[in-house]
Formats: C-alpha cells, sequence, structure tokens
C-alpha cells in the first residue's frame, strides 16, 4: 500500500491532474464537492494516503479524516441551512464503494427530503449474545 | 456540556446503569450491539463523554471513535464473514438520529441483502461551484 496509486481516480485529484470542486483541505484529508449529490451540498473527505477504504487505514489517517469531517459538516450545515447531517462510508462493493480511495460522504439533511434510513429488525437477546461474542472473539 | 448527562440513555449505559450487549471498549469509546440492527452484527460505536453528536465532540473524542470504529469494523466483518461494511452517523432528529447522544452505526453487509444506498442526482457545475463557495465562506 503506497502512498499514491497511479490508477486511482481519487490520487488523481489530489495530485491536481483531475479536477475538482475542493473546499477544504488539511494535513491529511482533502474535501471536494460530490458530483452526483445525493442532496445538494453532498461533499466527500478523502485522505490524501491511498488507502482502499477506512478498513484499511492507519490509525492517524482515520483521526484526520474524522477531525476534517466534523469541520466541512458543520460548515455544509451553516452554508445550506440543513437540518441534519449524515455521515456514511462506504467499504467495500457490497456496501456501495465505487472509488477504492478512502472517503467519507457529509450529506447534508433537510425536513421532508424523502431519504429513509435503513430499518431495524427484531432480534432476540440470545441471538444478540452470540453474534456478539463471535465479534469479541476478533477483537 | 458535560461529561455525563443525567437523562442520557447511553450515559446510562455507559455508567452500567442500563444493561447493553458489549463487544469492545477502550480510552474514549465504548462498543456495543444495536438492539434493532439492519443486519445480523450491527453495531453501535459510543463516545464516553456525552457529546449531542460529532458536530458538537472535541477533536480527541473524534479520534477515539475512529480507530475504535475501524477495529470494531474489522471484528465485525470477520465474525459475520461480511463483504462489506457500512460506517453510519446521523446528526440530528432530521438524518434519523434518535439517541443524542454521539455515536456510530457499523453495519455488516452482504451481496444481496437488499439494502440500497440514496441515488446521486445530476446538478451543474456551475451550481456545484456556487454550493462550493458558500461553504468555504464558512470554513
Amino acid at each position: 500500500m503506497g502512498l499514491i496509486m497511479n490508477d486511482c481516480l481519487f490520487c488523481k485529484i489530489i495530485n491536481g491532474e483531475i479536477p475538482s470542486i475542493k473546499v477544504y483541505e488539511n494535513h491529511g484529508s482533502i474535501a471536494f464537492m460530490d458530483i452526483k449529490p445525493v442532496n445538494p451540498g453532498h461533499v466527500l473527505i478523502v485522505s490524501k494516503k491511498h488507502f482502499e477504504n477506512m478498513l484499511e487505514a492507519d490509525d492517524e489517517t482515520l483521526a484526520d479524516v474524522a477531525v476534517a469531517a466534523k469541520k466541512v459538516a458543520l460548515a455544509v450545515k451553516n452554508a445550506l441551512k440543513a437540518d441534519g447531517i449524515n455521515l456514511a462510508a462506504n467499504n467495500g462493493r457490497v456496501a456501495g464503494q465505487v472509488i477504492f480511495h478512502l472517503h467519507w460522504h457529509i450529506i447534508p439533511r433537510f425536513e421532508n427530503d424523502g431519504l429513509r434510513l435503513w430499518p431495524g429488525k427484531e432480534i432476540s437477546t440470545e441471538e444478540l449474545k452470540e453474534i456478539a461474542k463471535k465479534i469479541e472473539k476478533e477483537l
């Protein structure tokens, strides 16, 4: 895993080889407009180092991205006069990841914008405890 | 904003006043099973300090939560043999937040689990640039 990947769209945006509409940059992250926004004001927070996604990232990068995400999220909320903000990170193709370079979505939300979260399901305490045991074994 | 809020469900879980099925704990965060999982293995990463959500949090807490989120996400992925992971943080009622104490959702994803991301919309470059200017003014 290098710092820059030659065939990565987001690495090219970070290097300035491909244009983007950038709104913010700090030590480890940049933020630019998503060109297919879920809502107006949808911004991507992208690590400058190339990692496939957050599951591969080092702690310093994760901390940088999280702090940048908050800063940009507040600016998006104020600029768009949004009522709320969803932060989303899709890790893996099955989770909806399309560009395989770590990025977090900042999505402003508005009353009656029609977007709905995924519904939770009923589950027994026994089943939850069994799943928890499996997760603890991996930690 | 204090360290603990008396009337907060998650503060009570952190204090042990209300039971939870905990899978992980570090300096600044705990992780326990969501009792209405979107998919089996759905875990919440919760800051020990009380903040309404990530928009209010200090940088140290954000870094802690992000690092814990990665660690737990990998464990969830391995334990459930998941194909991907969605990380989601809902900030504000309109964004789907129900408990007003900072928490991030770790949702394992599986081929053909039927969940779909929100669709992106077409938007002109001019409009994107105008929105970006508004955001930059707030940064």
